[in-house]
């Protein structure tokens, strides 16, 4: 070798350690895949044990021999030997085994293999998954190992595994890729997913991709980016089969057969006129069960209802759950057919909006990374947290307006926490319900005040009932009749009001505009609290 | 008239008007449809203003005509124009109207007609929505006006409509229906709705439901009924068509126009072999896409898992997510095709375990209804309050403890809610991700550990925050330094252990088979209430 070839080779060995050690392997794979096998090989000798097997960690499965073959016979033999690993399973087709016991087992095996550096390793298993399935392990891993495994995922399953994340994983992985990997992952997708992951990333990122996808799909894409991500525009797809109402079944399985495929997920085609004016639906089940003779416009369904492409996409997904849709055409205000809206992306909204609302009953954001950074994490929940300090203060203000009683009677302030927290249980059951029932339709047209009524006699009830318990346990306690009397009392006054509050709090948030499940929890809890404390410090101040 | 045949009129008038007054209407419906116009018209010629209302409303509307003409020409006039309404708009087809708008003018309808007793209006308004909007409707109706509104439904559709309840509303109004009546409504069902049906309904309902089914469809419901609710036997129907892998498509194809229709949500036929072994799928959308001279075995998909039929319903929920699928084939440990799963079921399953985690989440039961009998609702929630007595008297003689420290500084009865509040919110932010989390798959395989230091560090970054500001603000109100340390050392402290406990609870319940929403919220605010009280209290003890 020439002093120059050594010194470059020098260089590059000095460019690999260092991307090494900044745990940067797709860099190094990169470098790696332009290397002649017996540069590696030599780079490889020159390389300490721990560095030598990371670096075999990144070189392709394909070039393995041609490298070893360049190897000192030692060392060829050493290197599989400890980086290798019996082979997985064979995960396709067949019965599915326990899915969720295959998935933790899938977790432990890439945890290890991580651990361990086998970076290789990770690669075989996560490129042997459903990219659903690495959406969700990647989720589950801590940011450094996360970037790790993320690193070896192919780039053109990239892209699929990107559109089952959460938005917030989502925009950070985008963003750990190369542009131009991204756009090669992106090209794979689907334009809907495409949509989807264009809206999910930071502005500027967003808007390569866009203008990386080539001119015919550009402006679908761009006119299905201008639909709030939250309507049938936003869920839709452009991928239909349009066929002529005035065609024969005959012509439309022969045109079929020319596509060779349809897209994923068809099981209708649409019907609409020589305007592209939406006219009915034609099922895969009927064209496949009719004489090829008849005409589409015969045959066709028409009941199928279009679905205006300003749908808010809530409104959707009960529409697909009442008529148990597969799939449904999307159209604009002339009934000019858009495209269509498939099941799974209605599957994804369900599951979306359900767990939205648990989420913000605890003020957490659903879209967010669970391994986000801890500063980020901090900041978000700290809002969640200093809101309700406010409430907490507001209830230490009306214990403070008791000071006096209080140190007369301490027993008060060991039994006020009781007041407040049953208020706060009962409430909550209230307000629960109804926000279930606001998400189902159950509370509307006027019914709330049967509602009303309702809730108030189960607290009437349970009030009177846990009054008594909870007033004789005080009494046993404390040896003070008074006591028992002012705590029962104020117990069933407390849950009279909670379950007022549970019925008006998202009733009113709601008309408002706020959602009933962010904001409720807090205003509720404020509103025990409140009611609780003065309740029974107020009564103790009259009566003790 | 004879005196006999008058007095045989009497009783039947005297009949439905005691039906009437009970407002068992669909009784005083099944007289009206046995007796002849001229002795209906006669009835109500001897009834008062209201009573002849009421049973003009039951009156089946064909028949009215036939009636009016035996009627006193000005009752003929009066009766129509009281009781008629304009016709309800074209509700079939057509682009969609903003759904939440139809939906809560449908009920303002149904509730103002019921109101005026005006049920063959309700009848006509009930009819012509689809079964699921139906069912929504009368969830929100309080139990007297849905069992009126429900006595209007067709006996054909009511069963559609059963299957679209919650279980305990379904249940209810099941049995307010003749026994007869149900077994009608039921045949409309498909097997699996009827396996609902039967598995919701009371033990001896549900038998007689299975006895009255005809003998070539029992033996399929028994088997179906073997099944446990929440697997993969419990969601699966036997509506599905199988074919032989060594016949050629064109054969396919001829074999299902002799069928003439498939049956709902059919986009894929099954492959079985003589024995009736799984072979693969084969896709609607390849049959008609593919020469018909090719063999099934050779296009078939054989990577669509088959299901066992033991599989949990939240793992076949996964599946379906992850791999996008509309039907699937579900089978014995022998490999045998035993039915399929459609995505419909799918789609209710996981509406149902996201709104499970929220509703237990509060003590409530996702399939209680909304307005269950005063009673019923209170002893259920009573159990709930009744378990967090239990905590806040934990929390009470934590607080027993230091009575002597809060008889000195009463400014600690004003501000400890605070702290218990703090820990008992950050602590819920915790657990409501942890919980989530382990839904999606992303808490698994040995992660918990990265997820507490990130918990740990989040709730240190916050504790220490807020416990400034809280000592801040402790100092300015009561003038004094030590109960702001206090306060803010014992803030931190419960935010730590809000952040342990946030994530140790829901994980030990989950080891223990208990589920986490259910359970976890109120053992998190006990260790928060607990550790709050015990740190703030403990360390005013020390300090003050």
């Amino acid at each position: 070798m020439t002093d120059q070839a050594m010194d470059s080779v020098r260089t590059e060995i000095a460019q690999i350690i260092e991307a090494l050690e900044t745990g940067k392997y797709k860099r190094v794979r990169k470098r790696l895949r332009h290397m002649h096998p017996a540069k590696i090989a030599s780079l490889i000798e020159t390389l300490d044990d721990e560095q030598r097997l990371a670096v075999w960690q990144q070189v392709d499965a394909a070039n393995e021999g041609r490298i070893l073959a360049h190897l000192s016979p030692a060392l060829a033999r050493r290197l599989p030997r400890e980086s290798g690993e019996p082979l997985l399973e064979d995960e396709a087709g067949g019965v599915a085994a326990s899915e969720a016991q295959r998935a933790s087992t899938q977790m432990r095996e890439v945890r290890e293999a991580l651990a361990q550096g086998k970076l290789k390793r990770v690669g075989k298993i996560l490129n042997g998954m459903h990219p659903a399935k690495v959406a969700g392990l990647l989720e589950a891993l801590p940011p450094e190992e996360r970037s790790d495994a993320w690193s070896m995922v192919e780039t053109e399953r990239a892209g699929k595994v990107l559109s089952y994340l959460h938005d917030e994983s989502c925009a950070s992985l985008a963003q750990e890729m190369d542009p131009e990997d991204l756009v090669v992952a992106a090209r794979r997708l689907d334009l809907d997913d495409l949509v989807d992951l264009i809206q999910t990333l930071p502005e500027d990122s967003g808007r390569q991709l866009l203008q990386a996808t080539d001119a015919r799909h550009r402006e679908k894409l761009e006119s299905m980016l201008s639909y709030p991500e939250d309507s049938a525009g936003g869920l839709m797809n452009t991928d239909h089969i349009a066929v002529r109402p005035d065609v024969k079944v005959q012509t439309v399985l022969g045109y079929l057969r020319l596509l060779k495929t349809l897209p994923v997920q068809t099981d209708k085609l649409m019907v609409v006129d020589r305007k592209g004016i939406y006219q009915g639906v034609l099922l895969l089940s009927t064209l496949v069960t009719v004489q090829p003779e008849r005409r589409v416009a015969d045959i066709m369904d028409t009941e199928t209802p279009a679905i205006p492409v300003d749908m808010p996409d809530d409104e959707v997904a009960h529409l697909f759950q009442d008529l148990d849709l597969l799939s449904a055409p999307v159209v604009d205000a002339q009934r000019m057919l858009l495209g269509r809206i498939t099941v799974d992306d209605v599957v994804d909204q369900i599951r979306e909006s359900s767990e939205r609302a648990m989420m913000h009953m605890a003020g957490l954001d659903q879209e967010a990374d669970i391994f986000a950074p801890v500063l980020t994490s901090s900041r978000r929940r700290a809002v969640w947290l200093g809101i309700n300090l406010l409430t907490a203060f507001l209830a230490a203000w009306v214990i403070g307006l008791f000071q006096t009683t209080l140190e007369r009677v301490v027993a008060l302030a060991v039994l006020m926490p009781i007041v407040a927290s049953m208020g706060g249980i009962a409430g909550s059951q209230t307000l629960t319900l109804v926000i279930r029932g606001m998400a189902l339709g159950q509370v509307a047209g006027g019914n709330a005040r049967a509602l009303l009524s309702k809730e108030m006699g189960i607290a009437a009830l349970n009030g009177v009932a846990w009054a008594l318990v909870v007033a004789a346990l005080a009494v046993v306690w404390f040896g003070d009749w008074q006591i028992g009397g002012v705590i029962g009392a104020a117990i069933l006054i407390n849950l009279l009001f909670a379950a007022l509050a549970g019925l008006a709090v998202p009733l009113v948030l709601d008309r408002l505009g706020i959602d009933p499940a962010l904001a409720g929890g807090v205003i509720l809890t404020t509103v025990t609290d409140v009611i609780g404390f003065f309740a029974f410090l107020g009564l103790a101040t009259v009566v003790l």
